[in-house]
């Protein structure tokens, strides 16, 4: 067993489904991430809030194991957001976003932080992402995740981030956006042809798609019948994939393959309630069925090749 | 091998997509469905075209060994759709629908066609496909697909056609609509405790689902870079599943799932061009080389069950 680093945001949300609502809840994709790792390897934490976290929220990441000491406390109000979803839970829409003590996040790694063999840079602004892979001394594999606003507004420096890591995620839209193609297939081989070994394109209720070389892979999302709030779903999905990697500590192909279906399963927890209620309440063996549920609706059959002959029938009509 | 028996519309086509447009082309779901079905088993079509149906399109079903003697040809017009689809594929845009000849379509089988061990119900008027279900002798299994519009106008009736077939299929707009749920896991469910033994929701480049007893299964989409013209794709999918059916001549719930992956192959080729240019060329090996295609996508890693436990950190804590 290895050991995983997360760096991204530490937030309160406020968000409104129509399964109901929260207000000013444990969120940012560094929770998610890292409570979604722990149940597979160590973790070190690396984000910021503000003097007024709750530190319950602190203790619930130590129950988990989760190394906070990257978490720093500075002066002034932890990041906020505060969104809704409609009755088809697509994308988030986004009432209000405070970054507050985010603002000047600058995030510095000591030295057990940088020695991290498997990273996941989430979703933060690129020009930190490109610093703290500055900093990492000897990383096995890194994962980075991202979003449309650093597309529209920085796809340059994310460019140099993305040419630069090992498996890169990023949701359907975003991919479309990034190549400027409506076909997933042709945004993915080119994102591919930037660098990362793997590319993981997460369609929600559609599951994911996985790039590799020459493969194209699929993977189904779990089942389920409700979804509560898909806030922290794709960052629960990267931290099941970082956290199993380390948990292998390896990443060919076919572990990336097997970690995308972990995270998948990890991902099926955190929508069926708001916040990280549910992820932090997994009880033993539940992971490994939803994973052997996922691996069951990917069963391909067996087909008899000379079934799919078809039939000559130019040879019988001439 | 068996046989089976497709009815539905024959259509004179005029499509514009990103890539081209085509003016009065061959069209309509039995072409779409008897070609793909075809290259698996002999095919009988039902159906009715006008006094200007073109020759060379009998000539082009009796090239793939389609029996044509239920393709009936009334006084009057070929009945006609035009429509478009916008840069991102998702559905069809109607301009217009001229039934013509379809508008007086009885569909009376004859000995032989009413005896048929395989038949799909394509889309036509639910009252219609009722008529042809009472016409039926003895089926093996019946295939029905059905559109928005009859969903709109005509759910009872439907309802009752969908109690009595074994394998619907309709796509993920359509469940969700007729279920009245934006959850199609749900949708598929509640579609399935109708009757069918099997619902297949049709969801284009994110693959299928398959519900199944107390299973749901997951397909992909072949991997298209590009995609021509959607038209007739689901139609397609149809026609590959209940000929392949008939080529095996049984219906276990392992025989669909091999059915939706050939389903899966035979519809990656109609979209490839427009009309049936594309379906009607395809070479000896090319279907099993898709399905391989589609079965090496779904591929399922193997996890190591003790790396699934999770890690129990309540009792290294306390």
């Amino acid at each position: 067993m290895s050991e995983a680093l997360v760096v991204g945001s530490v937030a309160l949300d406020s968000v409104e489904t129509p399964h109901g609502n929260v207000s000013e809840v444990l969120g940012g994709s560094a929770s998610y991430g890292c409570v979604s790792a722990s149940y597979f390897a160590p973790v070190k934490m690396v984000a910021v809030v503000g003097e007024d976290f709750p530190s319950e929220h602190v203790g619930a990441f130590e129950g988990r194991g989760i190394d906070t000491s990257g978490l720093k406390s500075e002066s002034g109000q932890t990041f906020r957001w505060s969104g809704y979803y409609l009755r088809e839970m697509g994308g988030a829409h986004t009432n209000t976003t405070a970054l507050n003590v985010f603002e000047n996040f600058r995030p510095t790694l000591d030295e057990s932080q940088r020695n991290a063999p498997f990273v996941f840079l989430a979703n933060i602004q690129p020009g930190l992402q490109l610093s703290v892979l500055d900093q990492l001394t000897a990383p096995k594999a890194v994962l980075l995740d991202t979003m449309n606003f650093w597309i529209e507004g920085s796809k340059k420096e994310l460019t140099k981030v993305i040419e630069r890591v090992n498996i890169l995620l990023l949701n359907e839209e975003e991919a479309r956006q990034y190549m400027e193609t409506p076909n997933l297939i042709e945004a993915g081989l080119a994102l591919q042809e930037l660098g990362p070994q793997t590319v993981v394109i997460k369609k929600g209720e559609h599951g994911s798609l996985l790039f590799q070389r020459d493969r194209v892979m699929s993977v189904p999302a779990f089942p389920l019948r409700e979804l509560k709030d898909p806030t922290g779903a794709g960052d629960t999905f990267a931290g099941g994939l970082v956290g199993y990697l380390a948990r292998l500590n390896s990443f060919t192909d076919e572990d990336v393959r097997k970690a995308v279906v972990v995270g998948t399963a990890m991902a099926s927890f955190v929508v069926e309630d708001f916040s990280l209620r549910r992820t932090l309440a997994i009880r033993p063996g539940e992971i490994h069925q939803r994973v052997d549920r996922v691996l069951e609706m990917m069963r391909a059959p067996v087909l008899d090749q000379e079934t799919l002959a078809g039939r000559n029938l130019a040879a019988t009509i001439s």
